[in-house]
């Protein structure tokens, strides 16, 4: 036990002082003071910064850092975000009143993510500051548009010279046991508005008038016979789903005048938002249609290497499971960060997540905390 | 000239009186008592009665009828209505105040058709009593829901025993020139919603869900590549119009858990509602769909014989052309008369009708009498 170690307390304790601090997308103010007051007696330099406008900002963001006395030698980043989502109604208890019930604390933000932010800090506060260079890249704004989020805090790092050589992001990747999946990649998304214009009319005279909705119909048949791809070593094929149309013809006696189909794209690191776009603009086009679309977030792939192999021997030597490398699911903010440095997911079990009674097993906490203890210290000396 | 025929006003001077009094559908009292007034002069026994409940009632109606003294012949029937479309904003003049600007009648109804009223009852104002029996078939609400419109009239004629052996609806048939085209027949009219069933679900799992709208495309596919007919001897081919598409997912991410589309089919007399919705329901029911149906009319066809003939000899002697014999269009009454004895519509231009500043050629009106009084003496006496 070092000095700094004396001063930690539990997992348990640390996530329920986050989960008391109501911060619902996008967090501000409290929720960051707490964190701050965790990490301050463990030697952190804390940068807290708000930044952005109205609509998307502004967004709260906190970057702390604690380098050797010495040389500098390795950094290893953790990065996660405070806010949460909205409890909804229906919760057994007050969804920002950490409670335990038999072996589980409930509270919104339990496993997505204060729960692994508190699993994190306590395993930092076993690591002597000799180690290496640790540092926490925390948002209070994931869960919303986050335009101003881990986008502006890779800024600051870059600004600051401060970016990580590795970043474990603590999503609560686990499915049903903790340590079951990490997510080394994820999958692309792009949505995609399909119009066709035609001419308004009676339905009795067709040929005065120019039905769009046999077009656009004939449109998404041919993008539902496509196939994207069959998948890569990493990667499940990618897939379109169709989730809207759209006419808002009242009048069952008129034709008209335009049509929408709304289509979203879930793809991986073969294709490219704007390879996508380029494709569907093709078949709109070819049948009058035209094509709007908004890219959220391009694949991405950490291919396997030191980083999910430190990752996977913890998992290993701290529950006895050969966890999944996967690159299943929906985006987060490792999309961003893997632009600077090879990053990798793993957390908590995801089965509460963002639904009413969210809660984290007690035992996890520990075992998490004592995973990423495993992982920081591989990453920076070597050893596990 | 007999007694009665120096009753008559001529057609400018009735029609004005009929526009004169405001009846948008459903036309009640006024333009009704308007009409009689002009009917009784005549020697006819007019009855008017209001039939109906809310929502598509109450409506008003007028059954006129005039026998001979002696044997009661054959009996010729004009069917027509005293509701008018609804004016909209944007006229030169004041609707519901007959103008006469240059050679045309301005006015709400002028073409559909208070003008072809005024014809009909400036015709049988010159033709003797004794020639045979006349009725007037005269509705308030053809324009609205016609649910106890022209049904109710018909069941009193049959209640009555006055079912004529002959009816000429006065609907605006002409085109371009008064006399170019006569409908023996119209279409049928059927709408359908088709809607399919899915398990809601997030994009980014599709295999969780079940996403509906590839089922609705591929319905829609299917209705779209389907040829119904190629017409017939008097019917143009059966046509199917895909209206509406509607999903009304907002979610971006979501797989929505149903989707809709709405037809409409207008058919031939090869086809009835019910085989059409037995048709589509098997489509949509092999891919999971289901059917919602509403049979506005069925198709229907007075095939060309004495009565469309009298009509054609009656316009070319009057205005030198040779007439259309259509069925094109949208439905009228003359689908529910049909049923009960052979009914053709002709009557004023209709490039006016529904419209703003609706006008009538003063001329048209003249010959349009003139020509009535032909088809209703060949009809009673076999001369025109």
């Amino acid at each position: 036990m070092t000095d700094t170690a004396t001063l930690a307390a539990s997992p348990l304790e640390l996530a329920s002082r986050l989960i008391a601090c109501e911060s619902v997308t996008p967090a501000t103010g409290a929720v960051f003071g707490c964190l701050e007051s965790m990490l301050d007696p463990l030697g952190f330099d804390v940068t807290r910064f708000v930044c952005g406008e109205a609509p998307d900002g502004p967004v709260e963001n906190l970057h702390a850092i604690r380098r050797p006395l010495g040389d500098a030698g390795r950094h290893f980043a953790f990065a996660g975000h405070l806010d949460v989502v909205p409890p909804g109604k229906g919760w057994a208890s007050d969804p920002f009143e950490p409670v335990v019930r038999g072996d589980l604390l409930h509270g919104r933000g339990a496993v997505d993510m204060k729960g692994s932010i508190a699993s994190f800090v306590a395993a930092v506060a076993e690591i002597p500051r000799e180690t290496g260079t640790i540092s926490l890249i925390i948002t209070g704004d994931e869960e919303g548009p986050a335009v101003y989020g881990t986008r502006a805090l890779i800024d600051l790092m870059q600004t600051q010279d401060t970016v990580p050589d590795l970043c474990l992001v603590g999503e609560p990747t686990s499915v049903s046991r903790l340590g079951d999946m990490v997510k080394i990649g994820r999958r692309g998304s792009v949505n995609m508005w399909i119009r066709v214009a035609g001419q308004q009319g009676h339905v009795a005279y067709p040929h005065l008038a120019d039905n769009p909705i046999p077009k656009l119909v004939a449109i998404l048949a041919e993008i539902e016979q496509m196939v994207l791809d069959n998948g890569t070593d990493w990667f499940q094929p990618s897939n379109i789903e169709i989730t809207d149309l759209a006419v808002g013809n009242p009048a069952h006696n008129v034709i008209p005048a335009g049509a929408e189909a709304r289509i979203s794209i879930r793809f991986n690191d073969l294709h490219s938002g704007s390879s996508l776009i380029e494709l569907i603009s093709g078949i709109a086009g070819a049948m009058g249609g035209s094509v709007e679309a908004k890219i959220s977030g391009e694949a991405f792939l950490t291919p396997p290497g030191e980083l999910s192999s430190m990752i996977a021997d913890a998992i290993r030597a701290e529950t006895g499971l050969e966890t999944e490398l996967s690159t299943t699911g929906g985006t987060s903010d490792a999309r961003f960060l893997s632009r600077i440095c090879p990053v990798v997911e793993f957390g908590l079990c995801n089965a509460t997540m963002h639904k009413l009674d969210e809660a984290v097993a007690i035992a996890d906490l520990d075992t998490l905390a004592r995973i990423y203890r495993r992982v920081v210290l591989g990453a920076l000396v070597g050893t596990s």
